[in-house]
């Protein structure tokens, strides 16, 4: 029987990187995890992966051929093949890239998060036949991947696609990179919170929510009280639909994409997040794109989707060949 | 002697239609225009174009060969060929490229405006040898064009580029577009123009532009007065940069430009706008792009910079082959 190329997804988290073996069609015929230690330094990370990797592989390695290795980090850079200066590792500036031919003689790319997650999309998800579109992850920050003519755009030098980092209101909330009203600090899971805390304070609406500390608020609190029709909640997502629709239409202005893509935590909200940003994503959208952006959940429903995009990652750059 | 490959460049405005015959360096051999005569249906115009460039090329026959045409005008598609209704011309919707194709069996392209001069930047221009960068046209309104990797983007539907409907204030100026607080209701001719009479109203501010009515105003004027120290037209340049500054850090965001290029009347008032634009452009920058962004005057100093532009278009078409 011919055995079956796969690609190896990687996705260094500051928790846990995860890691698994995926086939053309996207299915993870094996994956597994290990603890990143973000303590430690990038070679020992890449030294324990390796040895979990070649266990991993030992399993599938008679009916599969092992082809490439896609790793999806934070503040990746696709040109450099480096991480550089990632928030929650103690890595500094490190060449993975570099660290993985170490061990593997395979064609390797990198890139971030939200890249990895746009390219999973155009290969095996919600974007499969398109040619234009964004992905929008919506975790404790907001990430994005932008495709135009069917290639991700890194731009410059690789850092394009910060659509979490365009400003909502120069005046407004402070945000982690220094500066205030970026876009993740409305939409996304921290956002949220902080909506539903200037809410509180702004309105009298009642809510159960005004029985939780700050520290311990989650959007999942907000998202389970929203069900439950706590107007407090259901008003918070509303808003958080609202900043993001208005800068999506600003995303539309630039790339005109087929699609739009909502990826993550806070997307798994469903029709909470997804109504009110469709709707003033049309209230707020130019004429010429009205009604014609398709507003999208992610296809990547089978398994760790963070391993599926790292993954296609590296099965679209083997296209490419 | 060997022939010289020219192609012609045609540039549709609601008053006049100039073309010209430029070679692949961009130096235009003959040039010329007619009347556009708004009111006039488009095949007419395309009638009386013909007559208008067989006489000129008759001029320039026997040492060049002409082969393709360019062509820039308002709301084109470069997908369909079409021109959708412009809002200076009693057109319609019309195929432009079918209109071509009765007089000349040769390529030909058709685009806006802003996306001609994006590729006769970087054709001819300040863009030369650059793979990603965005031209700012600043006209009556603000248009622009994105290069990504080497091409321009036209999107899903043939319209990105639309920079001027992004959104700076979404309770801000009535836009002609049906919406409020688009950029270029800020950053434009008219934008500034507004903006002046913003600040005689909000400020106590000496200027002698307080002696001019709205309909008499012109960017013109204001540029004018700010050469001579006027503080609230200096104040109105200012707060132009500002504007156009902090939502330039937005596309900076989205696809990571080596250089942004400022083209158009408004950008001709030199020091007094890039000054601004660039001061603002780098306090709001998010720090990965800090320092990195060119800001350049356009590059298109050679005659009739929409005629380079559309004939950009095509020989940029021509090397793909």
């Amino acid at each position: 029987m011919a055995k079956t190329d796969v690609t190896l997804g990687v996705d260094i988290g500051g928790t846990n990187t995860a890691f698994g073996f995926v086939d053309s069609h996207g299915n993870c015929l094996a994956e597994s995890s290990i603890a990143t230690h973000a303590h430690e330094e990038a070679p020992r990370l890449f030294e324990r992966l390796n040895q979990a990797v070649d266990e991993l592989y030992s399993g599938i390695s008679g009916k599969c051929n092992f082809i490439g290795i896609g790793i999806g980090a934070p503040n990746a850079n696709y040109y450099k093949g480096t991480v550089e200066q990632p928030p929650n590792l103690r890595w500094g500036t490190v060449n993975v890239l570099e660290l993985v031919r170490k061990y593997y003689n395979l064609p390797a790319a990198i890139t971030n998060d939200a890249n990895a997650a746009a390219i999973g999309e155009m290969q095996f998800g919600a974007a499969r036949g398109m040619k234009d579109f964004i992905v929008i992850t919506l975790g404790t920050g907001l990430g994005s991947g932008i495709v135009v003519n069917g290639s991700l755009v890194y731009g410059h030098d690789g850092f394009a696609g910060e659509i979490g980092h365009t400003i909502y209101d120069p005046e407004g909330r402070q945000c982690g990179c220094g500066r205030k009203g970026c876009l993740e600090t409305y939409a996304s899971a921290s956002g949220i919170c902080r909506t539903v805390y200037e809410l509180i304070c702004n309105t009298t609406l009642q809510s159960e929510l005004r029985g939780v500390c700050f520290d311990s608020l989650t959007a999942k609190m907000i998202f389970e009280a929203a069900k439950k029709g706590d107007r407090l909640a259901l008003e918070a997502f509303d808003f958080t639909g609202k900043v993001l629709g208005i800068k999506l239409c600003d995303a539309v202005a630039h790339t005109s994409p087929e699609a739009i893509i909502l990826f993550g935590g806070l997307a798994a909200s469903g029709s909470l997040i997804f109504e009110p940003v469709q709707r003033y994503m049309e209230k707020y959208m130019l004429n010429i794109f009205k009604n014609k952006v398709k507003l999208l959940p992610s296809g990547l429903t089978m398994g760790n989707t963070a391993i599926l995009g790292a993954s296609a990652l590296i099965w679209n750059e083997l296209k490419k060949k």
